[in-house]
């Protein structure tokens, strides 16, 4: 080859690969995301899913794709988080629904409600009952775009100053209970409160309020509520399997290239599944701590759940009567949900039983 | 610029670009390998997971990681896939430990023994317990190294052409049942018959055998048992909550780049999440449709659940006193069961408890 021709034949080579170049940048480009979550950091179980997806990202991407995360009020205050994603100022926002059930009740039911789903079953409802989709397309009003992000478990019911043996030892109780599950309790006489998770402890010690709810075991033994609360009621059962969602600006969302839509999705679906099994794997310590520490357990008397279900139901009646999305969402979860304990009830629960009585005699 | 002053600069920057080259193609090599399914195409809950898993791996690349699956004996026969992977001829099988129990009964604790961990529970053992460290500790000398990638949740107790009331009526009954459980239930009397999936049918209309369990309803439905085989027994408790793991060759493993590393670990806790919502939302339907087909539930009687749990321990302290491997796996996975019961009994199992009985009630 003449010298001439070599060049040339160069000239075209780095021609050609400067047309490939964009496309590459294109396929992969450098992205940098910020995510405000719900938690503050102390949550580990909670908070920590923003570390297992942020690392999985990075790490798929070649730290290309790389998202920042940040607590609840770092950048945003959780109020306006949400507002922050639908309007794009903020990419994304880890939160359960229900902290946005003052926008509009259907946020709960995608999150928990009382007497809803276990987590295993709002798993299957979420992604393969048809329940994100509903989601999505509730929230594509807001420009959201949500993924299931993690679930604790059904939680406890929280820390009683005194024993409640009837429906009417809730009269007149103050109780820290937010959103549909404090307008259910309502109905049942409590005066739901409204208090900063920091300063529930002193309200207790103090008498300001009678109880307090928060999430289970493992991260109720950090607030210490056993010391001046020491009734420990279960179940929740306003959260019997509450979904937190990762919430994504719509727009943004749709712009991802494709191989980080799939890495974003299969990220969030293992952060998802890994919150769980963290609750599931640090809970029993934590309520062996808790009970050697002074926390007594009762069940929440089967009159009380009883009427806390009618109440529910009341209470969902009403709501579905003046909002069509909740009414549609609700009864797709509710049709579901008889279902699952249909089958539930045959090997799960018999499988359970008996091991629990197993374990009881040693 | 002078003409040759240009193509010079296009050489040299043609020459920076064939070294970047190289370098991207190490990042994002194209590879492609194979995986070689337990399970037929049909059963398409646990098929199905690599349907999941190879496509997340495949948009997650665009395409430069492609994993063909393939049914059990397509290109391996099940007894033989996991000495491929072992030694290369396929990067991957899809199978539950004990399809490997025959080689070592450590290979039942991973996937399942009688007795063992709901699904939650197994998976938080795996991934928060420690579990699936064990397990690769074990596999490695196999030079296997494995990802959690399915559950069914508990599995049902099988059909049985007559009613079984007593440990007497086990007596020489001919049960399609497999290693580990089979042996378990051999101690109660039971003839253990191993028989190929498609054999099954034919072998129980004819009376050839008694019973065969398979998995739970959305599968057992597919072949018909109920027609043949009317009683249908719960749970299995055998398989509480049997693992699907991914076994992929080591030395491939821990060849592939990092961020393919995160893809495969990503998409392989996704597909095994999946697994299980599916089965939670297709068995409830299945199980009406048997029902109305002539099936009959049925509890296993507390006397047979106590006699296998009896026997269950008997055989781990036999295959304890002569196999480290299994003693080390089977004891931790015992240790964790009992704390995770001590927790579940508390919030989960109150909050089904209370739906089942109110679902009950209409």
């Amino acid at each position: 080859m003449k010298r001439r021709q070599f060049l040339a034949a160069a000239g075209v080579a780095a021609g050609s690969t400067t047309l490939a170049r964009p496309a590459i940048a294109q396929a992969n480009p450098e992205i940098r995301w910020r995510l405000s979550s719900g938690f503050p950091k102390s949550l580990d179980t909670l908070y920590g899913a923003n570390e297992v997806f942020s690392r999985y990202v990075s790490d798929a991407t070649d730290g290309r794709f790389q998202v920042q995360h940040f607590a609840a009020g770092e950048i945003v205050g959780m109020p306006q988080a949400f507002d922050a994603v639908s309007n794009g100022t903020v990419e994304m926002v880890q939160a359960p629904g229900y902290y946005y059930y003052g926008k509009d009740p259907t946020f709960a039911v995608f999150a928990d409600i009382p007497f809803g789903l276990n987590a295993r079953q709002k798993h299957a409802w979420m992604t393969h009952g048809g329940g994100n989709e509903l989601v999505n397309t509730f929230l594509a009003r807001y420009n959201v775009h949500a993924v299931p992000y993690g679930n604790t478990g059904t939680q406890m019911g929280g820390w009683f100053r005194k024993e409640i043996k009837t429906v009417a030892d809730l009269q007149g109780l103050k109780f820290r209970i937010a959103g549909l599950a404090g307008q259910v309790m309502q109905k049942l006489g409590v005066v739901p409160q409204q208090i900063p998770g920091g300063d529930v402890y002193p309200a207790l010690e103090r008498g300001t309020i009678d109880a307090a709810e928060w999430v289970g075991p493992y991260d109720d033994e950090k607030l210490g509520f056993n010391k001046v609360a020491p009734f420990y009621y279960y179940p929740g059962f306003w959260e019997g399997g509450p979904t937190v969602h990762l919430m994504i600006n719509k727009a943004k969302w749709e712009e991802l290239p494709k191989a980080y839509k799939a890495i974003v999705e299969a990220a969030a679906s293992h952060a998802n599944m890994d919150m769980l099994a963290k609750y599931d794997a640090r809970n029993p310590a934590a309520l062996r701590r808790l009970v050697a520490g002074g926390a007594q357990l009762r069940p929440f008397p089967q009159e009380i759940m009883e009427a806390a279900l009618k109440a529910a139901n009341e209470t969902y009646d009403e709501i579905s009567a003046k909002n069509e999305d909740f009414k549609r969402m609700y009864e797709h979860l509710r049709a579901f949900r008889n279902e699952e304990y249909l089958w539930f009830q045959v090997a799960e629960y018999s499988f359970d039983s008996f091991m629990i009585r197993a374990r009881a005699r040693g």
